[in-house]
């Protein structure tokens, strides 16, 4: 697919097929997080790839908005140190991993998970690290009548020229 | 460009020739931003785009590591409110923007604000808002040879799978 389409046309989808994610495709949308830059290219930022189901059913009790993802077949935490604030870094990189997912024809969604002390016993996380995003990804499921798609603001209202305007 | 390699290809660059943006790239990049989506759908995140001289050397002073960016023809600042956190989202909107960048030939970098008691004077910003980063936007300049291309950690030690693995 065209950059600019993919990019475009990539939408956050929670219905998902249950069948697994073929491994090469799997590599290929790690491949483009991985090549996300980070400030001063630290690279502090890290993913764990959960695919047990068992995991993926803890992993859904670790947000408060989060009781669907055990659905998704694939569930990508994104992983970086406490200390350091690496969410611009991790944003970058969950950006580049979704639009990679959907030129292959892959849904993706991006999940908060608020409760790092249930978190990190699932993964078995250190301590000094905090996982407070993840990636669901796998082929798309039917759309899903109760979440229509998320209209984008007017350009002209995103965007300012020159100077902040009220 | 195809989309995987867009994302893979794209890497940060502080060189620029001094040309004007053309205005209808310019707006490619910025619907390119438009469409990543934010926590909710809650839009919050707002541009800056900002063009004029004096205020690019003036907002090369609000960074500890910004003094280079009035070369850039284009600065586009990424605005949030103080409240809420919503450093993941500009994360995955200046990725959108930087690939659909990268896709025209265009180069790019963030850059972060430190200093937000300067930055708020220069570009009129409410107290109730903050723009912890930017982006910078031109023409390559010619390869910086101080600064060569930034490596990437091999696959396997960005990826944990199934559990963090130490």
């Amino acid at each position: 697919m065209d950059a600019y389409e993919a990019i475009i046309t990539k939408r956050d989808t929670r219905s998902y097929l249950p069948d697994p994610v073929d491994p090469d495709e799997l590599d290929q949308v790690l491949r483009a997080a991985r090549m996300a830059g980070s400030a001063k290219n630290s690279q502090l930022t890290r993913l764990v790839v959960v695919t047990d189901g068992e995991t993926r059913e803890r992993l859904a009790e670790c947000g408060d908005f989060t009781g669907w993802i055990g659905n998704a077949p694939v569930v990508i935490v994104l992983v970086a140190p406490v200390e350091g604030g690496r969410l611009f870094d991790l944003g970058r990189m969950a950006q580049n991993l979704m639009v990679a997912a959907h030129d292959l024809g892959l849904a993706t969604c991006p999940v908060t998970f608020h409760h790092q002390d249930r978190l990190r016993p699932v993964l078995g996380l250190p301590e000094d690290t905090e996982g407070p995003m993840a990636i669901t990804l796998g082929r798309p499921g039917p759309p899903d009548p109760s979440r229509p798609s998320a209209p984008r603001l007017p350009l002209d209202e995103l965007v300012h020229r020159e100077r902040w305007q009220d």
